[in-house]
C-alpha cells in the first residue's frame, strides 16, 4: 500500500509513475482549465492507475493564475482513494496553503544554476535550501496523521538555459544540503532537455552514494526527443520514480514543436514492456486524454503510443510476472 | 579510414550513424524525389560527416517506383569522397544490379516473421537466407577491387505487427544462418517499433555470443517514441552502428503523428551529448533538412534537436576527447 506522504512502499509495483501534468502541464499554457475539469481528469488519471499526481502549485495566483484554484483541486484529490496528492510550494507561505488542505507531500524546486534560481524564484540555491529547512519545521509541526510528506527536486540539474554546464559536484553539494535541510526525498530535474544519458546514469548513481534512500525522482523533459533515453539510463542507476505529463501537455515554449515533460503515456509502454509493472492500464489512460481536451479544447498534446497503439500481443508486466 | 564495403575501422569515431532516409524514408512516401534531388541531399550529408548512406534498393520499379532510380544515384554517390555506400536489396537480381554500378556494400533483409517474409518478399526465411548464399557467391565473383561487402538485417526481429511475439531463439538461429551463407555483419531490425530496452539489450547481448564480430547494426523505428531509449540499451550491449533517418523521413503510414526510423539528427545529438565521437556536425546535419524540402516540398520531418536547437555550452564528443 502506498503510504500517504512517504515514498514507494508498494511491492505490488516496480516503478512509480509521477503524473505532473495538471501541475507542470497546466502553468506552461497561458489559458486556465476549469477547475471541475482539473478535477475529472485527475480522477481519470487516478482510475488509470496513476498513483502520484502532482496537481498544483502554490505560487501567487498573479505570477500563475493556472494554478489560482490549487487549494480547491488539492481538496478533492485527497479525497480519491489510493492516490499520493503533490503539490509544489516554491517557499513556506505557499507550503503552509499546501499543508492547511491536506496535501499528502510538498515537493520543493531548488535550482542547481545561480541564475536560473535568481531570475525563477529571486533566491540564491542557498536560500531556496533555507527554505526548505523551515518547511521541514512547518511539516513537523503538523499532527503526525496529516503530516505532509517533503520532497526537493534540484532543477537544472543537467545544464541551465542561461549560464549552459552546471558543475556535477555542486549539483550533489546541493542535493545533500537539502536532504540535510529536511527533505526525505531529493530528485533530480532535467526541464530544459540538456541531460544526456551518460550523465544521468553518472549524476543518479552518484546521488546514491550520497544520499542512500533518499535519492528521489527524475524529471525529465522531451525537448530535444531524450526523455526516455534517459529514463532507460536513470533506470540502470537504480531510479524508481519517473515524473511524466500526460500528453506531454504543456509542450516547450520556446520549441514549438517540441514537448515539454515525457510523455506519460510512452513511459509508462517503454516500463511495462521492459516488464517494469507500474500498476497502470495504457488503454484507461490513453482514454483520459479526452478530459484534457473537454478542459483546454484544441489544446496540443503529444504521445506516440497513443497514435500507434499497443502492439499486437503486448503483455502487461504483472501479466508477464504471474505467467 | 573508412574501409568501403567493410565495417567501421575508422578510429576517429566511437559510433557509426548509417542513414536511411534516401532509402528507408522515401520508399515509404508516396511521391517520387527527383534524381537530382536525391544526389543533392546524399551529398549534403556526406558533407555534414556521414560516412555510410544507404541510397536506394535495388527492387521493381513497378513495385517502388521511388526506388526506381537507383542505378542512378548510386552511381553518384560511389562519387563522393570517404563515403560509403549502401543499398537494398531483397534478392540475387537486385544484388546483380547494385553490384554492376559500383556499390559498396549490400544490404538484404531476412524477416523473422514467417507471415511478415510471406506477405514482403513471398520466401519464407530459410528461402530468404538462401538468397543470401546466392549474393555471397555474387559478390565473391567481383574482382576483388570491386567486390562489394554484404550485410543481413534480421527484420521483425523483435516482434511483427502480422504475427505479434517472434522467438527469440528463432532470431539468434536465423542470424547465425546469414551469417553462415556469407553475410559479413547480421544487424536487428525493428520497423514496426515494437521493440524496448530490456529486449533490445538481450537479444543483442546474446547476437554477440552467437556472432562475435559480425554481430552487425541496430535499426530502430520510432513508432512508440522509443527509438533513443532502445539505442540507449544497444550501446549498453556494445553496438556501434545506428540507422537513422533525417527528418525521420518516411513517418509512419499507420500512425499519422508518429515517425518511422528513429531521427538522425536527434540520434547524433545523443551519442555526442554521451562523449560517443560520430564525426558528423550537427548544424551542417541540420542544413541538409533543406535539401529535403527542396526535392519534397512540403514533406513532413521530425525532430526535436532540430527545432530546440543545441543546449547552451554544448561540446562535441571530439572536443570533449581533446579537452
Amino acid at each position: 500500500m502506498t503510504v500517504h506522504g512517504g515514498m514507494m512502499s508498494d511491492e505490488s509495483i516496480d516503478a512509480v509513475v509521477s503524473e505532473v501534468g495538471p501541475r507542470d502541464g497546466l502553468q506552461n499554457i497561458a489559458r486556465v482549465m476549469p477547475t471541475a475539469a482539473k478535477i475529472r481528469w485527475i480522477a481519470a488519471l487516478a482510475a488509470a492507475g496513476l498513483r502520484e499526481i502532482e496537481v498544483g502549485s502554490f505560487v501567487s495566483p498573479k505570477l500563475l493564475p493556472q494554478m489560482g484554484d490549487a487549494e480547491e483541486v488539492v481538496r478533492a484529490a485527497v479525497a480519491i482513494p489510493a492516490l499520493t496528492v503533490l503539490a509544489l510550494a516554491p517557499n513556506l507561505r505557499g507550503a503552509e496553503r499546501a499543508a492547511r488542505c491536506g496535501v499528502h507531500r510538498i515537493t520543493m524546486p531548488v535550482s542547481a544554476s545561480r541564475e536560473h534560481s535568481m531570475a525563477n524564484i529571486h533566491r540564491t540555491p542557498e536560500e531556496a535550501v533555507e527554505e526548505v529547512r523551515k518547511v521541514r519545521k512547518l511539516c513537523d509541526s503538523r499532527p503526525a496523521d496529516g503530516r505532509p510528506g517533503l520532497e526537493v527536486g534540484i532543477s537544472t540539474a543537467f545544464g541551465c538555459s542561461l549560464q549552459g554546464p552546471v558543475a556535477e559536484d555542486w549539483v550533489m553539494r546541493l542535493a545533500v544540503m537539502a536532504a540535510e535541510a529536511g527533505a526525505e526525498s531529493v530528485g533530480l530535474s532535467d526541464s530544459t532537455g540538456y541531460a544526456n544519458p551518460a550523465q544521468v546514469k553518472r549524476m543518479f548513481k552518484q546521488l546514491q552514494r550520497e544520499l542512500g534512500d533518499k535519492a528521489g525522482a527524475a524529471h525529465f523533459h522531451n525537448t530535444r526527443g531524450q526523455g526516455l533515453a534517459n529514463v532507460v539510463a536513470a533506470l540502470d542507476a537504480g531510479v524508481k520514480t519517473f515524473d511524466a505529463s500526460q500528453g506531454g501537455l504543456g509542450g516547450c515554449p520556446y520549441a514549438p514543436g517540441a514537448t515539454g515533460n515525457i510523455v506519460t503515456e510512452d513511459l509508462v509502454f517503454l516500463l511495462e514492456s521492459m516488464g517494469l509493472r507500474t500498476g497502470i492500464d495504457i488503454e484507461r489512460l490513453i482514454a483520459a486524454r479526452a478530459l484534457i481536451a473537454e478542459g483546454l479544447p484544441g489544446e496540443r498534446i503529444y504521445g506516440n503510443v497513443p497514435e500507434a497503439g499497443l502492439p499486437k500481443g503486448f503483455v502487461y508486466a504483472r501479466a508477464a510476472h504471474a505467467g
